[in-house]
């Protein structure tokens, strides 16, 4: 398998929720005492320079959760902490789209979170950063723009749970497999992107990409 | 691709949440006015004859839900009702296990079920069966017994929402993919399995399997 193409020949993207304290915090959350995730589906990768964010429905409340993208480079159960790093092949830069509002409804009643965070084109990713092109994983700024202005900016050394400590407790649970996707959380920050809108967002001095936003064509 | 072995080529298992209203009652959940779903891992597939289904904590309250799964033969994205079997390719034989413990955890606290639904061999399934083996989807008899007794019986005629239905539905929210499943929900009669129990079920007159329960082991 080529985990260089992770998006498409990978199976799972694993996203973690409230990594950071500061954006637990700004949604109202309590800060979790160990790590919770949800899935996404593979079919809402959006490589950068092949398409647009689209917004689903009219009045929709679609958020930018800019994130750290863990690629996972062999198959592995009850992985140990101290040997997580020899599971990772490489990273991306992504986006965790997220319906606001039916995320809320979902919360409000119990219900699964994988329709919010599900839809075709809500995961934009960079593509594929080869694993020694980031030398501290404990210390990358994050940050995202809308047309321009900065509305998302924080560092991986704000994270609750390390990515050893992610790896590690995922698979307790799940196998993860070559070309799986760990996110790792958002930093705070978060708020809605419209129609029109054009996103940026990187990681300092490793990655960057762009994303035009558009209002979602139905048949 | 080939449909036929969907466990190792398929990318996601949607499953569908409340569709018998007696099942919804049983829970003391409101029947849906829409379909709702979560996603499981296809990490958590588990080939009958190739393994048990294992208790992934002591005193896991782990339920069984027999469920009727569809496979579907080719991409498709706000797929009309009409043409909505045309992207049908096949069936399985399916259990949805379910941490009901922790699933009843997720819900009260607003949280996602991917835990509660994900575990490795959670996603018991018989194989492939081919379309044609199946005249009307719309009366079958889905059955499953512990240890010699029956605990649930159901017809698919008693869903809330018909298998065209569900993937009009999930198509306009997620791209449906070539070896993708969908799970389109159980019959009342849900229950705990434990270690040592063996788990029967069918369709009659079309498919059954059977699997041993075990604890799992920790590295
Ligand atoms: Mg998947
Ligand atoms: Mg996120
Ligand atoms: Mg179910």
């Amino acid at each position: 398998m080529n985990i260089s193409r992770f998006w498409e020949t990978g199976k799972k993207i694993v996203a973690v929720g409230r990594n950071y304290a500061q954006h637990a915090k700004e949604l109202g959350n309590e800060v979790p005492s160990e790590p919770f995730f949800f899935l996404k589906p593979t079919s809402s990768y959006l490589l950068q320079g092949t398409g647009a964010i689209e917004i689903p429905n009219e009045n929709s409340d679609i958020h930018h959760e800019v994130e750290l993208g863990v690629v996972i480079s062999k198959k592995g159960r009850d992985i140990d902490i101290n040997s997580a790093m020899d599971y990772v092949g490489g990273y991306t830069l992504a986006l965790d789209m997220t319906s606001r509002d039916q995320q809320a409804i979902a919360k409000s009643k119990g219900l699964p979170w994988s329709i919010a965070k599900g839809y075709d084109t809500f995961c934009p990713i960079s593509g594929f950063i080869p694993k020694d092109k980031i030398k501290n994983i404990d210390d990358l700024e994050l940050w995202l723009s809308i047309d321009g202005q900065i509305k998302q900016k924080g560092n991986t050394n704000q994270m609750i749970f390390n990515v050893p400590h992610l790896i590690q407790y995922i698979s307790t649970i799940m196998t993860l497999e070559e070309g799986d996707l760990i996110l790792t959380g958002t930093p705070s920050g978060v708020g809605p992107v419209k129609p029109g809108q054009k996103v940026k967002c990187g990681i300092t001095d490793v990655a960057g990409m762009e994303f035009d936003v558009i209002q979602r064509k139905r048949n």
